[in-house]
């Protein structure tokens, strides 16, 4: 595979874009965005003028959208992929969307003899752009194995979980978990910061012992300076666990700490912070406790 | 301090006096159970007939019992550690009990100028037959430092959070993030496994990422080889919840997360997974699911 095609250029598309330029691929992008089209141009890339037309030019398509019905519109809309793509194609959707969608996306392009997988990412805008993504990915075992030097040129690497769909319900999954282990966390320093107890020293106590996660070390020293630049916006999550709590619902599964989570991102949108850090949440509490959480 | 007595001959108490005893401390006994005092006895202990004899032979008292109520008995009821302490006796309650608790013994004990840290352990019954507890204890500095070679020799090690109760409140928040933390885990593999996710391959990758946890790492080979064997019961840690939605609720505090945790252990209960390890949680689930999250 040597020409690949990118839709989607938007705070991941264009960074991923620049990766696969950096590795020696020849690209081709499409976008509304005629600058950011113009800049990519003149970095090397090709542009076409629409996604059926990118697609007829390429072996590969990385699509990065902000949502289902972006996906669906560009693969199988009246100008999408399907329409330009010739037999053999991969289609590569990194989008975080709903696993029914990715098979749904499978399923029409292989009435065009068109290949794909569903391969959304963990990381964001630094990550993408220091080409450290990881790909969690789900379909054709071979067809993985061909796209593999994509995502090491994207990426520091890439997990192969299963038939159309798997990667999607991994990264759903594991965002499921993210959030309800930041809220976890961030309930329980609310209550020890009320009790009287240093935050600093909570955090450091803690670590060592069961309580530790990922969300402590990566969101803890963000809210004891009270920095909420988004690493991974409120809003982000809050439509992430959108999509998990449908996938729930569509198997008869009751996950009320998912409820429970995706309600207090409700509330911390509600209250302003949806452009902030998932982790500005624990401002809710700390108006509830009268207790700020901090150095 | 040398002569050391142990109030609350349990699963964790006798271990613990044990590892004072191969130590090099003097200590003495008291409790219900005559066959474990004989034991203790033949080994080197000293014995008491009451809290309150055996006060009046110690220079520091350890107190490992299982609820608020024993504790408030053994400190201040008529054969308590309060009508038999010398001024300057130190009592140190290891027992997981309410903030509320560990502050009214800390003033009750102040009137007969008795010493009292609030000293909860991390660790269960292995962590004590190692002497590798961790104690988290509130109280007064001085009366902590003077009592760390007591921690020392049941433990790996202690941490100093502050007055009165910052031991209990540390601890009861740092347990809230563990079980709702498991929840996390538990809601977000069995979707992942419904889905059709290979369930270790599930833990493998989200173990490399933001979703990470000590939980993870503790419970997920224990579900994965169906090992319920409780390193923690479930009961216990249901116990532990309700205090802290106790504490929560004197601080007036919303804590939705920690309700939904408390309320699907109380269902793992009533299923009869009581005595099981608290991942045994993860049962409830995948009935409701009917898929089975294993190897």
């Amino acid at each position: 595979m040597k020409v690949i095609g990118i839709v989607g250029l938007g705070t991941m598309g264009v960074p991923m874009a620049k990766s696969l330029l950096r590795a020696g691929f020849e690209i081709v992008v499409s976008g509304r965005k005629s600058e950011v089209v113009a800049q990519l141009v003149e970095m090397g890339a090709g542009s076409a003028v629409s996604p059926a037309d990118l697609a007829r030019q390429c072996e590969a398509v990385l699509t990065m959208l902000p949502a289902d019905k972006a996906v669906i519109d560009v693969v199988t809309g009246p100008d999408g992929i399907a329409n330009g793509g010739k037999p053999g194609l991969v289609v590569i959707d990194s989008s975080t969307v709903s696993p029914s969608t990715s098979k749904r996306m499978a399923e029409e392009l292989a009435k065009h003899e068109i290949e794909f997988l569903d391969a959304p990412v963990t990381g964001s805008e630094p990550q993408a752009v220091d080409a450290k993504l990881t790909f969690i990915v789900g379909g054709k075992k071979q067809i993985y194995e061909r796209c593999k030097p994509l995502f090491e040129a994207m990426g520091k690497g890439s997990f192969y979980m299963g038939s159309h769909g798997a990667g999607t319900y991994t990264k759903l999954s594991n965002n499921t978990i993210s959030a309800i282990t930041l809220i976890a966390f961030v309930e329980g320093i609310v209550m020890a910061a009320k009790g009287g107890v240093d935050p600093e020293r909570f955090i450091e106590v803690i670590s060592q012992g069961g309580a530790r996660s990922g969300q402590i070390a990566n969101k803890g020293p963000k809210i004891l300076q009270r920095d909420f630049h988004p690493n991974f916006a409120t809003a982000l999550m809050y439509k992430d666990l959108g999509l998990a709590a449908e996938i729930a619902q569509e198997m008869n599964l009751p996950v009320p700490a998912l409820a429970i989570a995706r309600e207090m991102l409700k509330i911390a949108i509600a209250k302003g912070y949806g452009r902030q850090d998932v982790c500005s949440v624990i401002k809710c509490y700390e108006e509830w406790a009268q207790v700020e959480v901090s150095k």
